[in-house]
């Protein structure tokens, strides 16, 4: 039980080709294990065998059972490494059989990290269904949008039918309410049948408040560590080793069966873990082995808070092997740059100067001092492809973290959205999308739960109160529990029919078509990017090489037009994009092509494309 | 104030070559500072400046002034870089001109690393006098068995004048009863006349727990990690740029003001710190660059319990460049095979098998299961060389958290006393004794302290007690805070002159005399030795080599004569020495030489060395 299986899922109750159950439960501490059938009026007691694994075959438990664990004799859980619980999460889990799902794609080749052009979506508010079939429906949608990933924010099963996801508390069972397992298997076969990647978003630093039964199996938790969420998941204390296992089995279960192309993984500087060999480093070494084995590449993507290149370093240069990680601080500079207020996190980025370091350093703190953490902060990048970042002008925590949950489309101009769009798209790195900024979506997206606690329901609206005085926000917050806030925060689909919603899909269309046909753009050389910014103007030039081709982009953050010439000489530059033209619902329409140097008169909040050479 | 200045000291009241006083604090949240002199009836206030380093230069303070930092017309507190508590932890600092010492060492060169053979002496309790000066009387005897770096305990002030000295508060100021600032340097200076190096142990993990003022001035604490001496030291969180600071530069206020040539960091595992660049690297990259101006080499040794050579492993590799560190397993696994009970740490630990890895791989858990543990412990350090490990049979830690303290003279016969001893200088590390062990000193070192909280001495009682518990020794400790208990663990120097001590020591110097001239014993080159073991019969042999000298080494752990033989043939095998020779108080001699293969007839307990060439 020692090694990782990764030809298969050995925790939990597993189906062989004889279709016999096989059943394991890591317990270390427990002096009797037996498995409940309550539905059959069944109780088998399990076998211990060597570190505190527990183990049955048997003929007596089919697909779609329904089962508990027994422990001591004394009270009974659901499974830790359950797959189903249709009843939730307090109640049985369910035995399932997900290897016998019928695959189609068996053609699909995993896109290459480069080409990501990711579409983050909260299942339950994506479409009115609220599930993997209601974003089936939209495939040809994001299809024709361009996008080649979606990402799943978590899927993990929660307390309820309303969460974000950060929530749950069976990281091996698909949220019931959002379609289960099967559900998901079949979304990714669909994805794949259209080209596009799945990335799943999974939480691997804490577990949820409530219907967390992982302590009475064994522990998971450590008091060594503080997290922001409680004490953290035990990686490195006594017992830890089937901890490890449990999310080592729980990557590679994601992958292997269900065809998953790419994780995001949460908040992983709160994985906290002094083991002479990280679990990060741990997951990349059996992703690396498995890789062999699926014959295709899956990538492991961090949410990281700590510039530290450590984490996205290769394994034999002592790194953790990530593929990529998301970049906040991209976010924050360019929030700043488009008028947010400097409080809380964004009070030390200056908005022009800072989202100008981050095209070129990925980090904006590598080293100095920051005055919001009040200590030097990160270090140097410097050996990391720009394909190892990911940027966004939002996502779901930057709006729903927001007391009111408003998206951009709200917060700013209809110039300043396509500017923002622009500059993310411009970037050396790979672009995300938060569901519905495409076509400037108003609804908003909140903070919403459905905790069945009422302690807890209440500990979480004073939560969040206290996280926006540290903005200083005043009012009220929407209630967290309240059915209409999760309802208010799903997409209107119907918007994209009408104005001005449709110019900005076509404006979204036409950035993405340019990022995808411009070698200049979709190559992520970060050494053949130059940036100048003036402060004063606040305007910043990218310019963007490959091979013969040039690429000149201009932003204008400020209210008011701004001269600007650029020494490069060209026969001809040719307008890719222009945000200020009228077609997208700008004030003027700048010169289709300008030749020799390039002089222009930029347009408020204003974003702007040339090349000296089509592609 | 940013960058550590490496030339002299900057924290603390200073004097320059005006024996103008420097004057600067960092206390980054405090709204007022002033300086109090109350025997000049003087009150100055601090300029605040940068990062909250407040600053002040005056000539009203000299060299043996007494002062307190007044925080906000509140509170009065010593001064966190206090070179001097004449009146102890709760009473004022007083300024030191520790530049004013005159060295006579301008032409000591460190000794290199390789030949590191280490005394441990905690100095309260080596000499009567308990004190540095006790200490420089017994430099010629400690030359003369052949030793060549004494390693302190702990100076730091600590409360009273009884304690191991892990329970210093003023990291910067030297123990007042052991002769203060003066006095350690008088002892270095004295050392290094007689070709002695100086290893000083200092504490970055905690801060004792009487008598530290530190968190009135900054967040030198941070929840975010618990160690087992309380809230962690702050060296990631917010405002750790200045506790990172105060240690760095303690570091090398003892390199290049006490001209201390190498630092024992005291148990480094409990150092939290996620930062990119991990305090222990930082240490190291100031400690390069002195080294340039210094000219000397300055050693950098960490007691670990990590098993992890991410420590030890060079900067380039992405190690923390540690030099050394100490490998408590080699000691545990010789413990056992002389006898001790497997019983708490000692469980993980079988004796014969276990000491046979430690010598080959350092580590006996590199990456197995520890029980002890209950996880899989460590990782394989192929790459580092053996000048990287420290061994012993015996330090303070294992003798004196003993209950009752009992040193091997007490617990082991004569015979494997002298075993013990061959086995740790045959070893491919290096070597290190715990004072008094040379002459089978009797007394036992016991756990003392001197705290003046009746609270903290009581939650020090139970606290041993408990510890004991998981040992399953039962009985009646010694009180730590009885002056007895410290005046019982003092040597008996008059037990030198007397049998069988005198022996013992006799034993010693011989056995250090043979590791320093055989070149395979003083070339620390792993890849070069072989052992075997013998479970069933308990011995082990080893065979070192360097050129064309061979050396074969047998220990016999077992209680009963063991015949041995080896396959490798030499025209004739030279005894270097023999543990169980007459002249060690043994019981029968071993022949002088041997010719052809080594067949030999071991006695219970004993080690002996012969070899194919004299050097």
């Amino acid at each position: 039980m020692d090694a990782v299986n990764i030809q298969e899922r050995t925790l939990g109750v597993n189906f062989d080709k004889q279709k016999q159950a096989n059943v394991v439960l890591w317990a270390p501490e427990v002096k009797q294990v037996s498995i409940t059938l309550p539905d059959k009026n069944l109780n088998i007691p399990l076998d211990k065998g060597e570190s505190g694994y527990w183990t049955l075959t048997t003929d007596s438990i089919k697909p779609g059972d329904l089962y508990f664990f027994n422990l001591d004799n004394k009270k009974q859980f659901p499974d830790p490494v359950s797959l189903s619980q249709p009843d939730g999460v307090h109640e049985a889990s369910q035995a399932l059989d997900i290897k016998s799902f019928n695959w189609t794609d068996q053609n699909w080749k995993n896109i290459v990290l480069k080409d990501f052009i990711t579409y983050e979506i909260h299942t339950g508010t994506f479409t009115e269904k609220g599930t993997f079939a209601g974003i089936e429906e939209k495939l040809d949608y994001l299809v024709d949008l361009g996008i080649t990933a979606i990402e799943i924010m978590p899927v993990s099963q929660f307390p309820g039918d309303r969460n974000w996801g950060y929530d749950g508390v069976f990281p091996f069972c698909v949220q019931n309410s959002y379609g289960g397992a099967a559900g998901l298997q079949h979304l990714v076969d669909q994805c794949h049948k259209k080209g596009l990647a799945v990335i799943l978003d999974v939480v691997y630093n804490h577990i949820g408040p409530e219907g967390n039964h992982l302590e009475n199996f064994a522990p998971y938790f450590t008091e060594k560590y503080h997290t922001p969420w409680g004490d953290a998941i035990n990686f490195d204390d006594a017992w830890c080793d089937g901890v490890r296992q449990f999310y080592t089995e729980n990557v590679l279960m994601w992958f292997r069966d269900f065809h998953i192309d790419a994780l995001r993984m949460d908040a992983v500087h709160a994985i906290k873990d002094f083991s002479p060999v990280h679990i990060l480093q741990e997951i990349k070494q059996q992703v690396d082995i498995l890789e062999q084995q699926t014959g295709r590449r899956h990538y492991l993507i961090v949410e990281l808070d700590l510039n530290d290149p450590r984490f996205i370093n290769p394994l034999e240069k002592g790194g953790y092997g990530m593929d990529a990680q998301w970049i906040d601080e991209f976010h924050h500079a360019l929030r700043v740059s488009s008028g947010q207020e400097r409080t809380g996190y964004y009070s030390d980025f200056d908005g022009i100067a800072s989202l100008a370091k981050a095209y070129k350093d990925a980090y904006v703190y590598d080293g100095a001092y920051s005055d919001h953490r009040k200590k030097k902060f990160g270090m140097k990048a410097t050996e990391n492809t720009g394909q190892q970042f990911v940027v966004f002008s939002q996502n779901h925590d930057h709006v729903g973290n927001r007391m009111l949950g408003e998206r951009t489309s709200e917060l700013v101009s209809w110039e300043m959205q396509k500017l923002m769009a622009g500059a993310v798209f411009v970037s050396p790195y790979l672009p995300m999308l938060f569901m519905g900024e495409e076509y400037s979506e108003t609804n908003r997206f909140q903070y919403f739960v459905s905790h069945t606690d009422p302690e807890l329901a209440e500990a979480v609206r004073k939560g969040r109160k206290k996280e926006f005085e540290a903005f200083h926000i005043e009012g009220e917050a929407p209630d967290p529990m309240a059915k209409e806030t999760f309802n208010n925060s799903k997409l209107q689909w119907e918007l994209i029919e009408k104005e001005p919603h449709k110019t900005m899909l076509g404006y979204y269309k036409k950035l993405i078509a340019v990022r995808k046909q411009q070698s200049a753009l979709n190559v992520l050389n970060r050494k053949e990017l130059t940036v100048e910014f003036n402060a004063d103007q606040g305007t910043i030039v990218i310019y963007r090489q490959y091979k013969v081709q040039d690429i000149i982009c201009f932003m204008n953050f400020s209210k008011t037009t701004q001269k600007i010439s650029t020494p490069v000489y060209a026969p001809v530059w040719h307008k890719l994009l222009a945000s200020s033209d009228k077609q997208w619902g700008g004030p003027q329409d700048l010169p289709e092509s300008v030749t020799g140097e390039l002089l222009l008169t930029l347009q408020p909040e204003s974003f702007t494309i040339f090349t000296n050479q089509y592609e």
